[in-house]
């Protein structure tokens, strides 16, 4: 109808299939993509030759683009008269900086809208066989950004034991969490779990006490990009024998990818 | 094949389309849902009329069906060959127990899948504007139960203002909770907001600071379902003004239904 508009679309943690419904209806109205690195980045391949894709993940010098360049693309688009999509990795507004956008976008007048996405802080652990909560065990999560480290309430959580410790980018910074939270009173022999590559087919779980998890990771050779998973549930066998191979959620394949152009 | 299985789908928030497409297509491929009263309701109109059709919420006595009744129905129906879904609101492994599903299953040698879902705790904030996390104002997130109130990490992070605190199930326990919270350190000014129905059509936001949520909601007729935010990003106008209005996800309507008899 000529008015453009913005939609913020959570991806997901990487696997095509686990894009929600709305998110895939919003992908095949789009006259525009904006995307980056992380997320179902198979859904490009699959829009309609005509659609823009911008990759807002790396530019020629490989630095990724600054955010007010990217909200600047939005804006330019949609005063455009065109339906942008922003496809982002997890849910928008879970360290998405959706919430940048959203603002970016109402200063100058674009109706935006944000379609929520599964936060890898949620699907990684699920597909490794740990329940963030778990009857009996745990009943609260604090999920926290490891570029910052441990907030006083991450310290509190494993020092009582009253909640799952989720870090998302932790593995730069796994050895000093981990010896930052003995410190501050954690129980050494807290079961940690390290999921690299969640919810693709290079999905791997290294597990460890906290005071061992940090060597442990290093001998395996543990790289990003992984979640860490701190706490009672990140036990081995809380969910019975060969946890990880049962419930492990299967990669996306080429028979499940995603008919973007379909409308449903 | 003839041999039984169970998956454990995260509907998500109960808006249909906030299903994720691995979700849509466990649902086409079901012989057996085993259901209850959250989460995407409106598929169960759309199945084959072959499919049955467990609904778990309730019983003739109008309690919820046990957990290991639950147990024992999905053990009993993949015994017998049948791929047996349990549709669940939100995310099976945040306060869904889906840990005790998938151990039950395990136990009895049934194969068990996990299918993760958008949990309330992320989709209703944002379906009323809210970023759980924001750049500059706060890096982590802790989500809790109402039933089980604030534990001390929750505390801490009110105290300290450096993790959003997401309630589920937050409206009985919202005066003792703020009461709590207050009493621990936590600024009274700290914003709350109260998501009633969220990703309805009957979504309402009433937000106040920590000391006059509670009278401010029940003046309004605050009522469960609920999601209850504490923290700077409840903030009303954080990102512009219209807030609400404009980032509203639109509940699910009679064009937006399942087409789960279509395997995409």
């Amino acid at each position: 109808d000529g008015t453009g508009r913005v939609v913020l679309v959570g991806g997901g943690p990487g696997a095509t299939d686990l894009l929600t419904l709305r998110g895939r209806r919003a992908l095949a109205e789009a006259d525009v993509v904006v995307t980056d690195r992380l997320g179902p980045r198979s859904v490009l391949a699959e829009l309609p030759p005509d659609v823009e894709v911008v990759d807002v993940g790396k530019r020629p010098d490989h630095h990724p683009v600054p955010q007010d360049e990217i909200n600047r693309i939005l804006v330019d688009r949609a005063g455009r008269g065109l339906t942008v999509v922003r496809l982002k990795g997890g849910d928008p507004f879970v360290y998405g900086r959706g919430g940048e956008e959203v603002l970016a976008c109402r200063t100058a007048g674009v109706p935006v809208e944000v379609v929520p996405g599964i936060s890898s802080a949620l699907a990684v652990p699920a597909a490794a066989g740990i329940p963030l909560t778990h009857r009996g065990t745990v009943a609260a999560v604090h999920v926290v950004n490891g570029h910052d480290g441990l907030d006083e309430a991450a310290r509190t959580a494993l020092r009582e034991g009253s909640a799952t410790v989720v870090v998302l980018m932790g593995v730069a910074a796994l050895e000093q969490m981990a010896a930052e939270a003995v410190a501050h009173g954690a129980d050494p022999a807290t079961p940690v779990a390290v999921v690299e590559n969640g919810t693709t087919d290079r999905q791997r779980t290294t597990r460890a006490p906290l005071h061992a998890i940090a060597e442990r990771a290093r001998a395996a050779g543990v790289r990003a990009p992984a979640i860490v998973v701190m706490g009672a549930v990140a036990a081995e066998g809380l969910l019975g024998p060969a946890c990880d191979a049962a419930t492990r959620v299967p990669a996306a394949t080429g028979t499940s990818t995603l008919p973007v152009g379909a409308a449903s």
